[in-house]
């Protein structure tokens, strides 16, 4: 249904899944997190496979989702990214100077990651073809916002200074982070995802105008490169005024984050376009009876074909597991 | 000019002036910020006048804003705010629960802010009519996020979650910020500022359906209240959907953030209403001459009437003084 769905095929109900589904919010999830570091969770393929395979059976949603991190790719280019717990990702050695973006290795990612691969076909393995499965790279703009600044933050500030201060440099660092994204991508492909969601998290930080020369042309590279191999989502959360042009660049769905209404979304995407969302991750906090009923108002926006269920960013970490499943259940429930 | 702007009235370039003009990246500041914490800076009527006036000489903006907070209204309702260095706002008991709005005292702005009122006045005099001077104030559902969250965030979860979960009380403590908040700016065009400006800093952060429950009333009561004895701007980050509902409020203008280009700001709202930004801050970083050519192409997109040049945001403490002083000469310089 899923699969179907970003066809753009008939479906009796939109497939569901939920960003983040795999996480916090699960009990049993925290009893793995407790026992396993972030990175050792990502990189033992029976641990990842398992926490993939967990929401499917605890809140049953259409798809499943390879529990990784997007900062696997920095790593695999030889830059440092730490898991801090109760801070988030961190980088001792953030890339500041151009001289830093000459120095990067060209990594192999067939090599760097062969673990990623590993996880997929465990993961597959389990799934055994109940749901189908995503993989996901970050944009390059988003993984050059944490290689750059080197922690979360509000505005990621130093590195739109680097865009600005040192534009070549930034094409370069960006292209890099490219190339391997895409060789990454095909090989998560090779070895068995039957979707590409890529993340552009941090895209809605810049103009339009910058967001067109920094964040766009790599993401259009990828979704070239890869989707006559895979279907290719784009979600860029903020970038509402990308949705047009994204529409013409072959991706199979575009994600849509809350500060859009369904209605404003589909206008602005156009109707040959699947859209994916787009319920506000803390609207899970409402009690289950408004939970279901804004869900319904949802699906009546976006429509029945040509649309994915789901949040508009991830889900917290403090809903409780019964609300997440009355957001699932309240899709497999939609009737007109 | 910038009065003039407001008004909708032919100006012969924009008028321009810089939010947080009056901050971090200035030397002088930051001299005084060594020897104050935040809310004696506040509460010294001679040293907010004097941190008001310092880049009217230095860099030269149309327009004063008073040196302030907008925590200041939590503080006069018997809410402790702290400012704490390199940690933002923080507030040791936040409001969490239902009987906690209730507990809230009706105090007087009047008396809690005297001091405020005094800096106008101490302002207005060292200003001498050279240029207007703006008064702010945080919006009802901004200020709400912070009481509620008891600190700055990405996401004010907290603070959602208290609308989605008790939106009774979410309600009665909106209305009671309003309420203060409409005292509080009517004593402070009594006491000498020339146009009111209200920072709607996390509206974006609402799905529209949510603004318009829980942040555009409160906002579009104080614009009720405030516009017939002085011209009120309200600025919206992230808010672009809600800027066509705006103009039709007796906004004087509308603040821009730069995830917009001119020309679909001036799509969205309307040709009634005078628009003011919307430069990315981030873009201060660049080159000096690409800083110029930049302003030039926004004031070509906005057009010279009906539009205040300024950020799409607050100016970052690392921008370099000439960069900021070269935004400001580049819109005074400004031929078509």
């Amino acid at each position: 249904m899923f699969l179907k769905a970003l066809k753009g095929e008939e479906v009796s109900r939109p497939p569901v899944w939920m960003m983040r589904q795999a996480g916090r919010y699960l009990p049993d999830f925290m009893k793995l997190k407790a026992k396993y570091d972030f990175f050792t969770r990502c990189r033992t393929p029976e641990l990842a496979a398992e926490i993939t395979v967990m929401p499917i059976h605890q809140i049953g949603p259409d798809a499943a989702i390879l529990f990784s991190d997007i900062l696997v790719i920095p790593q695999a280019m030889g830059i440092d990214v730490e898991m801090r717990p109760d801070f988030g990702p961190y980088v001792p050695n953030p890339i500041r100077t151009p001289q830093m973006v000459a120095d990067i290795p060209q990594n192999d990612a067939k090599v760097e990651l062969q673990y990623v691969y590993d996880a997929i076909k465990v993961t597959k393995q389990m799934l055994n073809d109940e749901v189908p499965l995503i993989g996901f790279a970050g944009s390059p703009w988003t993984i050059m916002c944490y290689a750059v600044e080197g922690r979360g933050s509000k505005t990621f500030d130093k590195a739109k200074g680097f865009c600005f201060q040192y534009p070549e440099a930034a094409h370069v660092l960006l292209q890099k982070i490219t190339d391997i994204t895409i060789d990454y991508l095909k090989e998560k492909v090779k070895a068995g995802v039957d979707a590409i969601q890529v993340f552009d998290s941090w895209g809605g930080l810049l103009s339009p105008a910058d967001y067109n020369k920094f964040s766009k042309p790599y993401i259009d590279q990828i979704t070239g490169a890869i989707k006559d191999i895979s279907p290719v989502i784009v979600f860029g959360k903020g970038c509402w005024y990308a949705l047009d042009d994204y529409s013409k660049t072959g991706v199979s769905a575009l994600g849509v984050d809350w500060t859009l209404n369904p209605k404003m979304a589909r206008q602005l995407a156009g109707d040959k376009v699947t859209l994916q969302g787009n319920f506000d991750p803390a609207r899970l906090l409402s009690p289950i009876p408004e939970i279901k009923s804004m869900v319904k108002e949802m699906i009546d926006g976006f429509g029945v074909n040509r649309y994915i269920a789901n949040l508009g960013h991830g889900i917290l970490p403090h809903i409780p597991v019964d609300h997440a499943k009355a957001f699932v259940d309240a899709v497999k429930e939609y009737k007109k």
